[in-house]
């Protein structure tokens, strides 16, 4: 009877943000930016400098404990908040109501499969019940889901690192740690995996921020422009996107003990021992390298490069400072 | 105290294959092939007349159910195979794998975030333990992970629907109901959310089919012509997708406890009771409407439509024989 090569170990890379990386990863690092490299993406990102990492500022995270799990096993999500120009208006109503503890005793309260998972009041339609928002909250205007192009254009094009070949931008880039669409004029966030938007009601309505949803699917890409992004989940991701699945229309739970209790959100500056983070300086000659692997794997796995990559298959790294 | 709008039901507009619809679907649509219609895509979809829907043989059908959860829930996973001239000599195997009922008893031995799970024989790596395949599988060649173009080519050009802007493929269209990447002479099956693939080593080893994995987050492009595909999840991908994530390297579990059982896996034709399922002609008018509609959103909640559409995000309307 026939037998098989042990197919698991082996079997597939991975994508993540942290992959696993060999030993030798510094030794066939070849020196120059922008110059193809042998080695494997996470191997490329394993060597770079700490002078290509940028920290990442405990005020600009938010730390979402949910309650423990079936087995008593804490849940910690970590979110990163975007940086101006983008979306200041609801990133500012959403450092007053981590402020307000406004999130305690919310919910998860919709979790629907290859899309998003969202959280807040689970009583917002219900006037009588619904909880009040902190006084004081933006009502941010649609015309901030862009943001002026400033000189990202031309810093894009000089670049020559522009994602061409794309559905939905004319351009894209990844702008000070974050994937970006531009056009001349105007430059705004997309739509990846692990994205974190404000839930909103039709048109003008925009959201308070007070609402939330995160991407754990195929990149929606159709809403860009559409709707504010606020962040990027950058740690416990696998606690949102592992839930039970809603049942109801659009992935909401039927029944409100279906829901996962948010026991709390803080801005990171609140959180005793936080960890500290960093990310992958985009504008660095690793992260150039890193993008460039993405594109053209040539580990040993891989018999065809692609030759390109979408945009939202090249996550910016983020790490724990080691 | 200012209070907002509702803003939960209306949050988000559907993405999966099966959206809700409007029950005025049908008295808003637009007659006419290609022709821009107001209707959402699920409300095209439901529109569509019962001519553009075309039946799945059970025979293509295979049925994987899971040991119940622990509430002792049923999971049943439902995927269908691809048709030739896809991945023949893997579809063979898995054929002969599934009428041997060699899956049963195995085991998830593999869930990776943002990528794939992955199931087989969690043993396959110790040659004492390894679960002996039945007699006579194939070793299909790598060449075998495209197929030579046909008519594809000119069918695809000529119905105007090639997806351009796509970073991995010089031309993409939906092919008799699979998505499908292209270039003058080959054309060969994409990663899209959902779709299922073959486990393998490192090249020239292939994979027998034994080992296989499906798509759980953003596509991963950059494997398509580097491994097999053989089908797609139809129903209750969120048995596979909502499992806990592995925290050994690859999203592999630490411990044989922590993998989720397979009771069994069969073709269709051995599942008593089983439903009927068809999927929505991609040559349909209803399809390049639906496909219209996705690219260009002008149901209400969208305020400025893309004007194109990724191809993993024009999923094929799949459905149970209503």
């Amino acid at each position: 009877m026939k037998k098989l090569l042990p197919l698991v170990a082996l079997a597939l890379i991975p994508v993540g943000q942290a992959s696993p990386v060999q030993a030798q990863a510094s030794a066939r690092l070849v020196a120059g930016q922008n110059k193809p490299s042998p080695l494997a993406p996470g191997e490329i990102v394993a060597a770079a400098p700490k002078a290509d990492w940028i920290a990442i500022a405990p005020a600009d995270l938010l730390v979402m404990d949910l309650v423990p799990d079936a087995q008593g096993a804490e849940r910690r999500v970590v979110i990163q908040l975007m940086p101006p120009p983008f979306s200041t208006g609801w990133t500012g109503n959403i450092r007053k109501l981590a402020a307000a503890h406004w999130w305690d005793g919310l919910s998860i309260n919709r979790v629907q499969d290859n899309y998003v998972v969202q959280w807040g009041d689970g009583n917002a339609e219900d006037a009588a019940k619904a909880k009040p928002l902190p006084a004081g909250l933006a009502s941010p205007p649609e015309s901030e889901y862009v943001s002026p192009a400033g000189d990202l254009y031309e810093r894009a094009e000089a670049a020559g690192r522009g994602h061409r070949g794309d559905a939905y931008a004319p351009g894209l880039y990844h702008r000070d740690g974050w994937p970006v669409g531009y056009d001349r004029t105007s430059q705004w966030p997309v739509h990846c995996y692990g994205m974190v938007g404000v839930g909103r009601d039709l048109s003008p309505n925009t959201g308070s921020g007070a609402e939330l949803y995160v991407v754990i699917g195929h990149a929606p890409r159709h809403l860009d422009r559409n709707i504010a992004l606020v962040g990027r989940v950058i740690e416990g991701i696998e606690h949102l996107s592992s839930l039970p699945r809603g049942t109801a229309g659009m992935g909401f739970y039927e029944k409100p003990e279906q829901r996962t209790g948010i026991k709390s959100i803080r801005l990171g500056e609140e959180v005793p021992g936080l960890p500290a983070y960093e990310y992958l300086s985009t504008e660095s000659g690793s992260f150039a390298r890193y993008a460039d692997a993405r594109a053209n794997r040539r580990d040993a796995f891989f018999i065809r490069p692609a030759g390109g990559a979408d945009i939202c298959n090249v996550p910016v790294p983020v790490r724990r400072v080691p």
